[in-house]
């Protein structure tokens, strides 16, 4: 029970840095008392010492040359939020290497190198903590550590992307196309100018690899994450799925069960009774299944300066608190499960297809033909003469559970088919 | 990092002491894993050795007599799962006083007596962990304590008590009055023989002390909460809350501000845009302002043998690392903030209310002037005529914020005036 002040370093000051800093000072008194030690930011890590930043610090705290902070023994913890794999792997290695403590936002990077980076860290008896990596104000991570430590989750769904979540939710309520509601959201600060890696799920898949590896005590990586974005989603598509009951939503699931484990990010029908579906807007959740204790789900706000660094903070509390207690590098997460990937064969799912048909006599018949063949029943059939032509309908189906390889097989011989116009959409169906 | 084997005295072996001991029998391994620690269930003392069991256990395991319990030296852990103030309460302190560690999901004691306990732990350099205590399957107690441990929590909103909130989502769907659904609730389990705790607010009103000492650091009493039940709620009642866009629950407020902290529990009118009112059946949920993060919620089953079983494990799971790691008794959330009670005068919320009138000139403006003394303001007013009697019309009323010392005034003089027939209800407005 040793120090009276904890020295932090904090590399990158951009949105979430500046946050840090903000909460730091506005939160010194609460955190002195939660921890009896005074929070002191030593130095920080910029990129561009001319950049105009809207907190201004003490002359002398910025600093470009990344030794002086991971060389300097006054520093007991590095933040690291400046994001992005390189440099900040080297940066956080070398901190650890050091001794020092770390405590990052990273999510590309621990999507990636999570658990090498979390061995490292015991093997130098060194807290490495990643709060604000998934759904920034949710304290997920926490949660599925130590909350669900005594039971065994077999499913977690999240709603793990603000800004793909803003889309959806523009494009349900007021039945605007992709584009025009992906501009909305740039206006308004909630995409990025490039907005791919939200658009096309990675960002999703990142915090998902990083929700299965904790919840299911196994190493999985971002590349083992099957995604699939939602650029190609239609307003026609949103319109069949409210009336069928269900709300469109990009969600991740993380299942395991006998065969193993799948990891997925893709648009996805939510029922509109499933507490997914109310999660509206920017915000996040992730919603838990527990063998033992059945449903759970965690909502908040997913991105943000201050979200953001509430969970950077909370976990430094957790750090600092190890250090006095001389416990650190004793909480990490390590992976005590093998890592077994399910085929899609043995990956079930209910699926939502609309297809175009021939209006004529038999067709239906062939179609439920192919899916019994492949063992697939069906849960709902609708069907309205298309607009587009009057010699073809417009046939919407929803499955009972299928395996992935049975609904990809119909596919294709839907597609080879003469008398399906096209396959307009196929998205799984969840609750 | 000494033991290979914890012990455990059980205290109690009804519903949760039963799903503790299934579930410390079938994670076993996992438990294992998780703290490098067999953990062996030692003893379970019970009341009457005659009852009949649904889950029966090793011959002389089961005793009536607590000496040989609380005596043992080989028992590191108590978990006590009996409820209600005594013996519970001197079984707790022997317990700590022999150095042993406590898990327990008794919130009746823990409303009344938590700090004093928590204190005593601290003193024995023993934990005393209480996760189960408060909404069964929800880790609230950790995410609060830890999860928030960075942020300053200035609001808490739960509906805590499934019993009550299966009965008002009933009489909510069906229309069925309040004695109907609490019969069914009675029927299905969800509801004791003698429902009064739960139906009078009190149930949750303990919940809410627990939850309110924790989040604000200082010690709440159950007796510091303001308490009202559901028995008086009718359909009528609910059918205008609908047409207005709110649902109505039994919620439980803990707030603080500048003036100090304010804790109730009563029925309340939720908008229909708020994630609580989603929150239907025998569900918990926790929702949770903080000044950094902005709104957050945390759902999921708030009962039942296993939900609440896997509660006391993860508490037990952290006990055992705590001992591992020697710190026990060094994470007891003491409170430190002074207890600052607010006055009727600094209560602010919003108010329904609904009035049989006189329909006649002159009543909405005398009304209205008697509201503005006070410095009440409407938001919606809404009129029809009353069907029990054509001369007299039905006005409802939701106000601006006001406080409630001034609500208060106001109903006392609409209860006096001679155009008022009757004050038919007044509820608190949320979201």
């Amino acid at each position: 029970m040793g120090k009276k002040e904890v020295n932090i370093g904090l590399i990158g000051f951009g949105t979430v840095g500046t946050g840090v800093v903000r909460l730091v000072h506005a939160y010194q008194e609460d955190l002195y008392k939660q921890t009896g030690v005074s929070i002191h930011i030593e130095r920080i890590l910029i990129k561009d010492p001319l950049k105009e930043r809207p907190l201004s610090v003490q002359h002398g705290l910025l600093t470009t040359d990344p030794s002086t902070l991971l060389n300097d023994p006054n520093i007991d913890i590095v933040i690291e939020v400046m994001g992005g794999i390189e440099p900040a792997k080297t940066y956080i290695q070398k901190a650890l290497e050091k001794g020092k403590h770390v405590v990052t936002a990273n999510k590309d990077l621990m999507a990636l190198y999570g658990d090498e980076l979390l061995q490292l860290a015991a093997r130098c008896g060194c807290d490495l903590y990643y709060e604000a990596s998934v759904a920034g104000g949710i304290p997920i991570l926490k949660t599925i550590t130590d909350g669900f430590s005594s039971d065994r989750i077999t499913k977690m769904i999240g709603i793990v992307n603000g800004t793909t979540n803003y889309i959806l939710t523009k494009m349900m309520r007021e039945a605007v196309s992709f584009e025009e509601a992906l501009k909305e959201a740039q206006r308004l600060g909630y995409a990025e100018q490039d907005p791919t890696s939200d658009v096309d799920g990675l960002d999703a898949a990142r915090k998902m690899a990083i929700l299965a590896s904790l919840g299911f005590h196994t190493g999985i990586n971002v590349d083992d994450v099957s995604c699939k974005g939602i650029g190609g989603i239609t307003v026609e598509d949103l319109n069949f799925a409210k009336q069928l009951g269900y709300t469109m939503k990009l969600v991740g699931i993380a299942k395991r069960d006998e065969w193993g484990i799948e990891v997925s990010v893709e648009p996805t029908l939510v029922k509109d009774t499933h507490p997914l579906a109310a999660v509206n807007d920017v915000f996040n959740a992730v919603y838990v299944y527990g063998e033992a204790v059945g449903e759970t789900m965690f909502y908040g706000p997913g991105a943000g300066e201050l979200p953001t660094a509430t969970a950077v903070l909370s976990d430094l509390v957790s750090v600092v608190k190890n250090i006095q207690l001389g416990v650190t590098g004793k909480h990490m997460p390590l992976s005590y499960s093998e890592k077994v990937l399910k085929g899609k064969e043995t990956i079930y799912a209910k699926f939502f297809l609309r297809l175009i048909v021939q209006d004529e006599c038999g067709v239906l018949a062939k179609i439920a033909e192919w899916m019994a063949e492949e063992e697939i029943s069906l849960e709902k059939v609708f069907q309205k003469p298309y607009i587009g032509d009057q010699s073809q309908a417009e046939l919407i189906l929803v499955t009972h559970f299928a395996s992935k390889k049975s609904i990809e097989h119909v596919l294709d011989l839907l597609k080879q088919s003469d008398f399906i116009k096209e396959v307009k959409s196929c998205y799984r169906v969840e609750g």
